[in-house]
Parts: C-alpha cells; sequence; structure tokens
C-alpha cells in the first residue's frame, strides 16, 4: 500500500487576479518555491513531493502522520499569501490513492470556494506496513542524440512526447508518472513487474524510436525507494545488468557498507 | 524581433551522480530553486523565464543586454554548486531565435563537456526595436469541469495532452508553448494572428473537447507583453469581447491612467 | 538538559575569495538563504536556529537524533557551493552546551582546514527527558518609541546596545540570547527564574531607558518552548498578568481546546 | 551624494501575532527569504541590501529609479504575506540619507497603522553624478584568534562588541556599519579618508583588542564599490600595502583587464 497526499492551494485562481492580475514572473518564482519549500519539508520526513500542476501538487507520504502534514500547512500559511489544503490516502495503487485523496478534498468543496480554507483530512488509515515503488525512468543517451544535437526546443517536444506516452501506459498499470526535470521521470509503481516496464519501453522505442530504461526502487518510504532506484540506474549504466531495468529492495540493501557494485540485477 | 536566450547547466549529468546519486527531494528543491531565482533576477529586467526542462531553459529576454546576463549567469556561480551557460539570439519567430541560440551553445561544446563552462556568446546582434507577442492561454472553467470533478492525476493528464496538441500546432507557426502552472500555458508567437489562435482552439476543440481561450499581448519585454496579455484574459472572462481571443497592444495601452474595461477587443 | 548543534561552514573565508572575491549582495543572499533552509529543515522537526555569524549558526536541537542531522547535512552538500560541519552537545545550561559541540567540532580541526569537511559528531549522550527554555524577549511599544520617531538607524543602534548588555547579563547565568528581528530577543536559558529575568530587566532599563518584557516557555523541544513564550507574551500585552515576565510550561497548557486567557502568570 | 532607501514591513508587528502567534522557525525563514530577495532584486540593479532589523531594511540604491523601486514592492506583494513602504534619500552622508528617507515614510504614518500600506515616495531628487564609498571592515585571523580556540557563542559576543564600538565611532564621521557575517562588516562611508579609519581602528584595537582592516571602495553604485573594497581587501592581505586600510577607486581601476596585484595602495 502506498500513501499519497494531494496539496491544492485555496482558491488560487481568483488570488491570481485579485485585484488585478499579477506579473508571470513573481507568479512563476512564487510557485516553484512553494514546490521546492514542500520538497524540503516533506522531504525531511522522506517524503517527496512532483509538482503536477503547481496549483495542485501530488506526495507520496509513507510514513508521514497527519501531525506533521498539520505543521507543513501551517508553516505555508504563515509564510505565503495564500493557505493550502491537504487529503491523504493509501491504496494498493499510487493511481487509486490519489483518486481517494482527490475526493476527500472535493467533499470539503470547490478549489475555488472562497470558504474553503486548509482543508485537512484522511480517506483511511494510516498505514502500518505500506511501501513504494518508484521507477525512476531515464532516456538513452539524450546528450548525444538529442541535447547536443538538436534544437532545445525541439528536445523538449520530443520529452514531452515520451512523457505522454509513458503516462498513458502507466496509467493502465494503476501507476504514474512525473517529468522531475533533463530526461528523467519518476514513475510510483507499486505493484508493476519489470516484464511490465521492458515490454512497455519496447512500445515506446517502437512508437517514438526512443531507449529508455529504469533503476525501480522498493522501500517503506519515497525517499528509501527513490535512493534505491538510482542505485539501480547507476548499475545499469555501469553495464552490471543485463536488461534495461534494475529493482533494488531497501531491505536486502545495505548501502552504507557494501559497494553496490556487489549487486546484481534481481529480475 | 524577439530576444532568446538559452540556459544550460554545464555537465549537470554527471554532477548529479558524482560521487554518488543525490537524494531526490533535493535536486527537485535545487532545480525549481535555480527555476525560481532566474525568474528574480530576468524578470528584475522585464524578462521571463521557462523551467522548460529545468537543466536547459528557455527565457524571453528583449531589452537584456549581455552585461547584465553576465551578472546572471556570474550570481548563479557564486551561489549554486554548478554553472550556467548561456546564449542570446534574437529572429522573427521565438522558435528560430532558439535554435539559433540552441546552435550557438552547440560551437562551443557539449552540455556534458566538463570542460565546457559559462559559455556567454551571442548569435547575431542584440535587438533595437524588437519586441515580445505572448499569448496566455487558459482553458475554459477547469475548475467545474475537472479540477472538482475528477481526480487530481486524469486532470493532470488532460491538461498534458493539451499541452502536447498546442505545442505542435504552434510549431507550425515558429511559435513556442510552455506551461505555466494550473491551466495556463505561456506561447511566444511573434507573427501569429488572432485567426491562426481561432482556428488552432476550434482544432483543439474538435479533438480533446477542451474550450481555449487567449489574451494575446503585444510589447517591447516579455513583463509588457505577458501583462497586456494578463488584461486581455480578463477582458474575455469579463465578456467584453466578442471571441475568445482578446489582443492588446501596450504601445496604445495606458495601463495607469485609463481602465482596461473601456477597452474593446481589437482584432 | 539542552541540547544545542553548532553547524559551521567549512572553509567559507577562502571560497568567499578563491578564485577572486564574490558579489557582496550575493554573498548575502546565500549567507540568509542557508539560514532559512536551516531553519525550514531543523523546523521540520521542531528545532531552531539562530544565524549568529552566519558561518557558524547555534541550533537549539532537542529531540532531534543524528541521523536527522546527517539527512539535513546532506541536503546542504546536494545543493550548496560548500559543505558543513556539525557537532552536538547537551549540557544543564544553554552556554555550557554550545561550548562541548564547539570543542567537539575544533577536535577534528580547523574551521579553514580545506581537508576538514562535513565533521557529524557528538560530545555526548543525546537526551531522554531534556527540555528547553527559551524567554521570548520584547521591548515595550517601539513602535511609538522609537521606529515612529527616530530615525532608522539611531533606533537600530539602540536595539544592538539593548542587545549587547542582555548578551552579557544572560552570560552571568549560562544563558544565551539571539536577535530574532524588530525588537525581539530569542534567549535560550535553562534554569534561570522569573526573578533573574525581573532583576535583569530593572538593570536594563536603568542603564539605556529601555523597558523590557518577557514570555517564557518550557518545552520538550525548541518549538513548543517557543510557542509557549509567545503565549505569555500575548498574556502580558493582554494585561493578563502582574509582572512583565510570564511563564508557561507545555506539559501544563493544552493550546489546542482551553483559551490561553484563562491562564494566570504561574509566578 | 549617496542614496539610501529604506523598507519597511507594513503593519508586521500585529501581523506576527494575529490571529495567533507564529511558528518562530517560520517567521525566521520568512524574513531571512525577504532579505535575500531583496539582495536578488535590488542586486540586479547593482544595488544592496542589509538585514538591519529585519523588519526595517536599509539599502544603497544609487542608480536605481523610483520605477525599478515600484517593481520590487509590487513583486514583494504578489509573493508575501504582507507588502512593505519604501522611501529614497540622498545627503552626503549615509547617516543623513537614510535619516531623511525614515522621515519621508513617517510622514505617511506609522509602522503599525493598519491602513498605511506601500508607501512609495522621495525626500528629494534621484542623483545624477552621486557615488557610494563603501569600507569593507574585516578582523585580523579570527580563525587563529577566536573561531579555532573560543567557544562559538563567546566568539559571537567578541564580534557583537567590535560591532557596536565600530557603530558608534562610524555615527561620529555620519557614517553606518552593518554586519555582513563570519568577522565582516560593511560600512557606507562617504566622505571619510583612511586616516579616520586608521585612527579609529586604533582605538578599537586599544579597547577590545581586536585588530581590524579594511578595503574601502568608490564607484557610482553599491556593487562597484564593494568589488572595489574587497579587491583592496585582498591588496591587504597579500602583503601589497603599508598600511590596514586601503582605497581603490572604480574609475581608476580596469577590473577585467589588469590584474589587481600591480595596484599600490593610493593612500
Ligand atoms: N531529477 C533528476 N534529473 C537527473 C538525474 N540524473 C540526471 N538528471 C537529468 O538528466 C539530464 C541528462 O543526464 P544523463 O541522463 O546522465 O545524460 P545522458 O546523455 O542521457 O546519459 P545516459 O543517461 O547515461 O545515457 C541531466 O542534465 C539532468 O537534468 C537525477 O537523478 N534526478
Ligand atoms: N501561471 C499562472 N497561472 C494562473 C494564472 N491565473 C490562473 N492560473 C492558474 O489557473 C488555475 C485555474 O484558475 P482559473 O483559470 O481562473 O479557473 P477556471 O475554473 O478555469 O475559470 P475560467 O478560466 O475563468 O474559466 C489556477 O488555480 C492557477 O493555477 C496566471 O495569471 N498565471
Ligand atoms: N522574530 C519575531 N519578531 C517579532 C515577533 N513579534 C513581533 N516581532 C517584531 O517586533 C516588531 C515590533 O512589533 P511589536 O513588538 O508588536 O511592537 P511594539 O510597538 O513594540 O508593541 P508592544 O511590544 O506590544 O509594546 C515587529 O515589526 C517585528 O519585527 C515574533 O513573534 N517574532
Ligand atoms: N559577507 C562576507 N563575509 C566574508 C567575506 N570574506 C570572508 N567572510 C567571512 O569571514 C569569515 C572569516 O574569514 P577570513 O576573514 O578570511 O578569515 P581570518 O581568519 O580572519 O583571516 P584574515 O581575515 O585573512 O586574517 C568567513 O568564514 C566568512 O564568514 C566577504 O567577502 N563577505
Ligand atoms: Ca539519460
Ligand atoms: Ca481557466
Ligand atoms: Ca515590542
Ligand atoms: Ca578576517
Amino acid at each position: 500500500m502506498i500513501q499519497i497526499t494531494l496539496i491544492q492551494i485555496d482558491n488560487y485562481g481568483p488570488w491570481t487576479v485579485t485585484p488585478n492580475p499579477r506579473r508571470e514572473s513573481d507568479l512563476q518564482a512564487l510557485q516553484s518555491r512553494l514546490y521546492c519549500d514542500l520538497n524540503l519539508q516533506f522531504g525531511a520526513h522522506k517524503g517527496l513531493v512532483f509538482y503536477t500542476r503547481f496549483d495542485n501538487l501530488i506526495a507520496i507520504t509513507n510514513g508521514i502522520d497527519l501531525t506533521t502534514h498539520e505543521r507543513i500547512q501551517n508553516s505555508i500559511k504563515n509564510r505565503y499569501p495564500f493557505t493550502v489544503s491537504m487529503a491523504v490516502a493509501s491504496a494498493k495503487t499510487p493511481y487509486e490513492a490519489q483518486k481517494l485523496a482527490t475526493r476527500k478534498i472535493q467533499e470539503h468543496g470547490s478549489a475555488q470556494d472562497e470558504y474553503r480554507k486548509e482543508v485537512l483530512d484522511v480517506a483511511n488509515d494510516f498505514l502500518d506496513n505500506g511501501y513504494v515503488q518508484l521507477a525512476h525512468v531515464d532516456i538513452n543517451n539524450i546528450t548525444g542524440t538529442l541535447t547536443d544535437l538538436e534544437n532545445a526546443y525541439d528536445t523538449y517536444l520530443s520529452v514531452k512526447e515520451v512523457q505522454l506516452k509513458l503516462m498513458k501506459e502507466l496509467k493502465k498499470y494503476g501507476a504514474m508518472g512525473f517529468f522531475i526535470g533533463g530526461d528523467n521521470f519518476m514513475c510510483p509503481c507499486n505493484g508493476m513487474t519489470e516484464s511490465d516496464f521492458i515490454n512497455m519501453f519496447n512500445d515506446i522505442e517502437e512508437s517514438t524510436g526512443v531507449e529508455l530504461k529504469a533503476g525501480i526502487g522498493i522501500g517503506k518510504t519515497a525517499e528509501d525507494a527513490s535512493n534505491m532506484a538510482d542505485i539501480g540506474l547507476e548499475l545499469i549504466r555501469d553495464g552490471k545488468t543485463e536488461c534495461q531495468v534494475c529493482t533494488l529492495n531497501y531491505e536486502n540493501h545495505s548501502i552504507k557498507k557494501k559497494s553496490p557494485k556487489n549487486f546484481l540485477c534481481p529480475i
């Protein structure tokens, strides 16, 4: 079971144009700063946040209780010109969890209901023994095939195309995909297997010509899972694996003592 | 003529995994903070930056000279664990300008060339009398049709689909499109007409069912143009226009004295 | 027993002038940002940081273990152009604790030893049942006596004079004092009594003419203690106390249910 | 003539306790972030800001016009939970300039007048040919005499004592002094001579035992002046000067081509 939190800025649309529209460079600075803070503050508790639509953000929050959510919500209220609502939910798949979390916020009122402020609710019980499975997906040699060859916008367009395909494919498995910069995507994918990814990557290569690889990490928190996923990606880069997908489970993996280079890819 | 600057982090891929991979919530905080600072610093000179791929960012920099670019580049070097390269170019269309800027950076070396640091170059002469035309594109009533009804991820998926269609359509005109949060896109589109937009919006509505509107601003700088685009969007919302597209030119528009509500949509 | 952490930037002096001196507005932005992040990240665990000398910062970290310190240290390394060393110590008085923490960092090498990086050490055992006593000291009506009357620099000079007197007086009790903005000082003061403060305030009023008040909070963490101190200050402002000092203990104080206005000042 | 801007947060005291007091680590993060942004935004125009009391900040703004001040004020309004007032003034000495600026803000109302928001005013005409003289004062070998030997708090206390003495001495000349971290002070000092500084340093050494040095920079903007001051400090460190004070004028100093090490200290 994975735990997802949906964070939604309260009545943000109206705020951006009242009393008058606001300078766009300021809104970009403000939105990206909120996103930065949320990753520092949820990150302090081993969580991970995805900017998603900037006014609605999806976070993986296994291990983070309601009081901690409240303190972060309160911190935003103390420092920003708006407030945020949060709902937490757990489910077998990430897609299902965010669905429950969204519904829970919606029960309290519209995103643009001027009276609905700082919702803090849970859709179901907090997890004892949940886990996070994260695939860190990466394009092979984007530098040599696109960044150094094509113009910046076409490279960007190509990456967005891959992103949309990936997101649609992942959804079939109840998984989600988020762009995290460069040629990288972080995909909460509890329940998916390496075969699922290999098949998906073959399809995407056929339709776009782009080759993908993925380190898949499993851990009790988003941080543990993503650290494992990163190591898996490096094992692939170092040629220590047979295939383009490598799964590492935090429980089996002693990161401090052993060098990761001793680990075979546990298919 | 529009002036575009491409900003590229030097050797960032290797840095993210040397000596070991880095915690993803930290990389998200770092990348979004760089993006925030660039909007504050270029914004201080009436520029506007789009996060694009976070390691490669596209900015509209009409009116901003090379010395100012250098001071911003130097400021990044003083405060970040990496450096950035910048190239500036002007052209009739935004797409052409970023193409020239990209080529200029590429002439100096690979994005992952460990010896290429802090490129600062221009593809052609700085503009005397350039202008910026920006379309602030927005989905009609996303709150009532998606945000309050659908789950957060499906709403996100829908917005990404609209984004991809919009980007591909705009490219035909040499224009670009960037997601700026919520249901909003900012599109540098020098040379495009309102008819172009109306036709494009009809096509998108037919294929996705989503209705778009756009305020189009024209000004000497990105800030002037985007402020006009925002006002145009409000005129549409206030029912003061016939169509779903409204163009305002900063030169004709005295923002301080007159109330914008006196302005008809100058088709 | 209070737990104090000393945070020291590694080899910062040389870094600021190598290869050349750096723009001062950038150094100010960088230093204040590190301070901001440390308060967000230690704050996420109910700690509190004081900027002190900006290259050496003192924090109250009751309840925060070594692993959490390490994760914050690692986060700084991932996002800043330098690294920080940290040492943790507990003692009966704040002054004694920071003394032990300083010595522990010094044992590992000079602040400008280029090979000494990311020290992470403890002077003694982590606390089970420590507590934090914080006095939030405030000048009476600075707005009416100084801010609205005097010029900004002379008001500033007056506040700095009060700060120095306060710091010297507090040191006699093994307590410390830090300026936190405006006319406010936060003073870790485990072991001090309200009488100690009242006497100290009388002396300061005699020599400077400035009237002080203080809310004193006691709690298991810096956050609980400072929240109590803030409430104490409000009780004084509301005239609900006899004297200019008011102590509240988090254990006796139910902040959620009861209105603080029911509480008499427990002298 | 130097140009000073006083920046004052509107009605901040009441905001910090309404409806309830706010978590202190959040207020520290908020205040330091405002300070950081002001240095990035005024810094983008070659200005320099000193945190002063955090709710009242003093900046050197030679070369920065009223429109630019307004855009920064507007940017704060767009991104913070409060607004700021600003007043600009020029005078022969920094002390006199801030005095005129303070009076100008006070004419509009109290710092805690709930109806006084976003004052933007000037005390006198903007300068055509003003200049900035900045002394970057630094303690000799603080690392070897204090940082590596004494405990952090006593070192901090020593630096605060030096700061107060320095501020009081400087005031006699109509100059100001601000702590900028470590063992460093930045002192706007238009009109002062090197002899003034040498005498002042002798007095301070006699009373505190602390040895000071200073690079003094003269330029059209705060940035030019502080860059010169930094170079002057390095010349002293490199033993290229006779005395502990070194003045460099930006006009005489070609920073790009010639190595600063060719320059003798122009006493
Ligand atoms: N968010 C995030 N982005 C990363 C990470 N690693 C790399 N990137 C991004 O990916 C970009 C490209 O780097 P690489 O993927 O290493 O380069 P490549 O040319 O594709 O090389 P290979 O992936 O090794 O084939 C970088 O510029 C970063 O923007 C990471 O761990 N997290
Ligand atoms: N970047 C940016 N985002 C905006 C702006 N205005 C609104 N948004 C975003 O758009 C989201 C939806 O707001 P609206 O577009 O006003 O809401 P709506 O329901 O679509 O209403 P209408 O557009 O009036 O039909 C907000 O939550 C913001 O994220 C803006 O000026 N800039
Ligand atoms: N760090 C911090 N600063 C505060 C806090 N409360 C107020 N301040 C600062 O103190 C300044 C003055 O506010 P007050 O102390 O309320 O004003 P005053 O005129 O002295 O009024 P009284 O203290 O009620 O006599 C504000 O502008 C803030 O800078 C707080 O909780 N924390
Ligand atoms: N704001 C600011 N602080 C600085 C600057 N240079 C150094 N510092 C601070 O001063 C501290 C001590 O560095 P130094 O002054 O180089 O060290 P020192 O031991 O005193 O050596 P000398 O000054 O060369 O005698 C650093 O840790 C920084 O905090 C600067 O340019 N600006
Ligand atoms: Ca790659
Ligand atoms: Ca909309
Ligand atoms: Ca007060
Ligand atoms: Ca020094």
